[in-house]
């Protein structure tokens, strides 16, 4: 490919409103162009990158028997209706309608569908195990889509899935996903993780991520630092010491005077006691308008992703004014005694003594005590911390990293299949539901993470195996007829070998095609210039040395296309 | 691939509503099936066919130096208002708002994209011509899908834009992409030709579309008798002969009554007068709801697309009752005398007697002579029919022929790069407007119609290189442990050579397997049976031939391999 004619044109710097190191040099390097937020353009170089990522999953894919179909983008409300994830999402999906009125939505993930086909296709249960997989374009409404592609309104996901006869089956389903993106985000160069996370919208208990560690990445982890314990924080918990009985001998609550004070940090400046003094209960609605209470320690953030999955609903919004009156609480002064709502209590209360809001206009109270002022349903709603208890082992204390993720495994189970009455012939003649799980890889986030992950201050450093060509050709200078005569034969030779070069012909300095060459971060440069063809000799450096190698001109193709073929695929 | 392992069924009928011979064997051998009207999963089989007659196109458009890329799915209303194509598109896209109401378009086509992409990355005239292309999902608000993958609500379109300094430059890239267009179908299988068409919502005025001649094509293409001109019937003209001067002597028009005669077929019937002898006059209504009368021969029919066209909108309609009472008409007594509203003439109308509506109840006037009766713009708005005389010799005469429109290209020019400002830094120094055209594939209707292009009383009979397969292994019976076995190391002996084998590994009879081999349509037929095997032999057949070949079982594996390499790629 000629750089002359590439349609992808390098930038001196970024635009301002890039975010992350992948984000900046993604834009300069000609990877990836917003059309709109969150809307991507695979340029061409980034085409091939993403091209390389998405073949590498297919053959690990493959490789465990998965089927490749594909799924339309658009998909009728019908279905998702009748598993209740057409409001479930409604916040973060885009729907349209047809001229008829019909409603569609830009599919989120495909189980309703695919469940569909598999009641067609699949009948008996000596068809299973089977796992289908396609490549499709997600729609996510975003309210703040960021970092370029790892946070996207658009995006395509593979999305596989699984069906077996019983969770036995679905175990080893399960496992061969496991391996098979162990392997995958290996080959594409990303050191990913395993961790135990939320199954949000998905449904089921049972779910992994693969985490990236990187400061960019928005997703937070807890990690034991004695055992193998990993997750998300939207799932992490945290061994509860056992609560002491210090609840004897509290005084009955009293009144306390605290006016314009309507908030714990407030409360802690003007009473002088630290954060975990105090009970912090939030009042909220679900998305379908439900209210309920939640009570936490002071010192504690409410999980949004604990509480979705605890109300079973898609979204939790902070409650109105009207909800506060017939709750009988007062904004700022809203506290768990004689609230009237359901009130559901954090595991991390303890049975002492709290000061709380007394539910009137500049007053809390002091000394309450659960299970003596208030009764509430015990959950665990409350963020981990560093330096928590591990929940696995008891022992380690949990560290918090950034993460990006970039898979996710869910095994949910006949959680689909029951709502859809999806059903096979069982080997004992009756019908049974479809045991699932459904698998997911973002390919343009798999894509940035690799760049956040392979960069210097010079620009990317692709991993050979996922770079959009293997060798980058730059003739010094190109109007000089000697040197654009061996370059363009060198060119010709290794594209016969089978490496794939970007051949930098323009007319620019040898500085700017240099700093060009680091900024797109192919892995092999290779300089044919008139300084070194006197000495009929190239010069080939790999992105990721700081030296470089003359190498005779004769035999340079064999000697480049060797160096091609040692590199992992 | 274990045939009781494939995700798809075959299906002994195909459902009701299947409605042309590929459709319903697309059906029956689960190549793709539907998830709602028009919105189609490929299943695994047809996932393969697509994806070779993907990698032919690619490897098409990457011969002439396309460069490939990928353009998002939803996509921002701004642009597509920049140039008119917002409004015009609405009756047959699919819209959406996000949660902060703004607008997007389930893309339709990416000119408005790749024109603002070749603003960022094309600043000079050094770095044309260009061409990129991609392959995505497009939406399409069909009101009546229709024969499966023929007309459907979302599919995949290869679609190309080439960038050139000039009219000449576009006519260069416009002729490698025709060429490009004639290979792509070849290899594919379809006999596909090219013909004149209307450029529709794609501005500018040169357009060919490939079309494949078969009944269950809906469009309808004029061909010449006698030189090489082929037309949609959307574009199609007639020679016309000069119009005779037969104006002189007509007398002075006079009205008739014709109580409750309101059509022509009415007036044929009641006056004794051929079709000819009356005018058509239609009052229509633009997208804009600007109204406008049509008068054609009342033996010729209006032509939708070129009055979208000469009115420069994207739909034409029937006036309402308010549009007939503005006009000083009636329904079913209109013409074109004293009408209070744009008027357009067909150039077939001519310079004679004709009856036409008298514009109030049961009355039409006779001898109504245009010029002197009445005056309108002359257009070319008709039908062209069967026996017209074709416009480029003026000697063949038309014939009407069906056809299925696989592939179509635009030579739009400035359209909009004018509208968008699109420019770049020119020889001369000035800046001028981009030079365009666009190309289009439809991927899964170019599918079907190498199915209804190829098949027999039996299924689909694939051209060998678009096939899911090249060989379709039988093993009869499997629960023979000889037949089983051999079978299999057959399977394993082809697949090493590269040989793509569906193996049929299911319980069932001779019967089923054959008829199921024949309906799915793979290109090599291969049954192991016990009573074969008792001779050491192979059975080889060709699902194109109607005898078979016995072949030693040692040595079987080299002559498939052989039979498969001889096919066209």
């Amino acid at each position: 490919m000629k750089q002359s004619k590439l349609f992808g044109r390098t930038l001196r710097e970024a635009p301002a409103e890039a975010q992350t190191p992948g984000h900046r040099l993604m834009l300069r390097a000609a990877i990836a162009k917003p059309l709109a937020a969150g809307l991507y353009t695979w340029l061409p170089l980034g085409f091939r990158v993403q091209k390389k990522v998405e073949q590498i999953i297919r053959e690990e894919q493959d490789r465990i028997g998965a089927q490749e179909m594909e799924m339309p983008v658009l998909t009728p409300a019908e279905l998702w209706k009748q598993t209740g994830r057409w409001d479930m999402l409604e916040p973060i999906t885009f729907r349209t309608k047809d001229h008829n009125g019909r409603e569609f939505m830009v599919s989120y993930t495909h189980e309703e569908f695919v469940h569909l086909h598999a009641m067609q296709e699949i009948q008996s249960y000596k068809q299973m195990p089977q796992i289908v997989y396609h490549f499709q374009s997600k729609g996510r409404d975003e309210t703040r889509p960021r970092a370029g592609l790892l946070r996207v309104r658009e995006f395509v996901m593979k999305d596989a899935y699984s069906f077996d006869v019983d969770q036995a089956g679905l175990e080893k389903s399960y496992a061969a996903e496991y391996g098979a993106y162990e392997r995958t985000f290996k080959r594409m160069g990303l050191d990913a993780i395993s961790v135990e996370s939320d199954t949000g919208a998905m449904g089921g208990d049972v779910a992994h991520e693969f985490q990236v560690l990187t400061d960019v990445g928005e997703d937070r982890i807890a990690i034991c630092s004695n055992c193998d314990y990993r997750a998300n924080m939207e799932k992490a918990t945290r061994h509860m010491a056992g609560r002491s009985a210090r609840a004897d001998g509290i005084p009955a609550r009293t009144e306390i005077s605290t006016p314009g004070t309507q908030s714990i940090d407030a409360l802690e400046a003007s009473l002088r006691q630290p954060r975990s003094a105090f009970l912090k209960t939030l009042l909220l609605r679900d998305q379908a308008g439900k209210v309920v209470a939640v009570v936490l320690p002071g010192d504690r953030d409410v999980n949004e992703a604990k509480l979705r999955k605890i109300l079973a609903t898609g979204e939790v919004k902070f409650a109105n004014d009207a909800d506060f009156a017939a709750a009988g609480a007062v904004p700022g002064y809203i506290g768990p005694v004689g609230l009237k709502t359901r009130l559901l209590v954090d595991q991390g209360v303890e049975d002492r003594a709290y000061i709380a809001g007394a539910n009137k206009k500049d007053a809390h109270l002091r000394d309450v005590l659960i299970g003596r002022d208030f009764q509430g349903e015990r959950i665990d709603a409350a963020d981990v911390r560093a330096g928590d208890l591990c929940p696995k082992c008891g022992v380690g204390t949990l560290a918090i990293k950034r993460g990006v993720e970039v898979g996710n495994i869910f095994a949910y189970g006949t959680y689909y299949s029951e709502k859809m009455n999806a059903t096979f012939l069982s080997d004992d003649g009756t019908r049974k539901p479809f045991v699932g799980g459904s698998y997911g890889i973002g390919v343009g986030r798999a894509v940035q993470t690799i760049i956040e992950t392979h960069y210097d201050d010079k620009g990317i450093m692709w991993p050979p195996q996922v770079a959009p060509y293997h060798a980058h050709v730059l003739a010094l200078p190109v109007n000089d007829d000697d040197v654009r005569t061996k370059a363009e034969a060198l060119v010709s030779d290794l594209e016969k070998r089978g490496v794939e070069v970007l051949y930098d012909d323009r007319d620019e300095s040898a500085g700017v095609k240099f700093a060009d060459a680091d900024l797109i971060g192919i892995p092999l440069r290779v300089t044919v210039s008139k300084r070194n063809l006197k000495e009929d000799a190239l010069e080939l450096k790999l992105r990721s040395a700081s030296d470089s190698e003359m190498v005779p001109l004769a035999g340079a193709g064999e000697r480049i296309a060797e160096i091609v073929r040692s590199w992992p695929r």
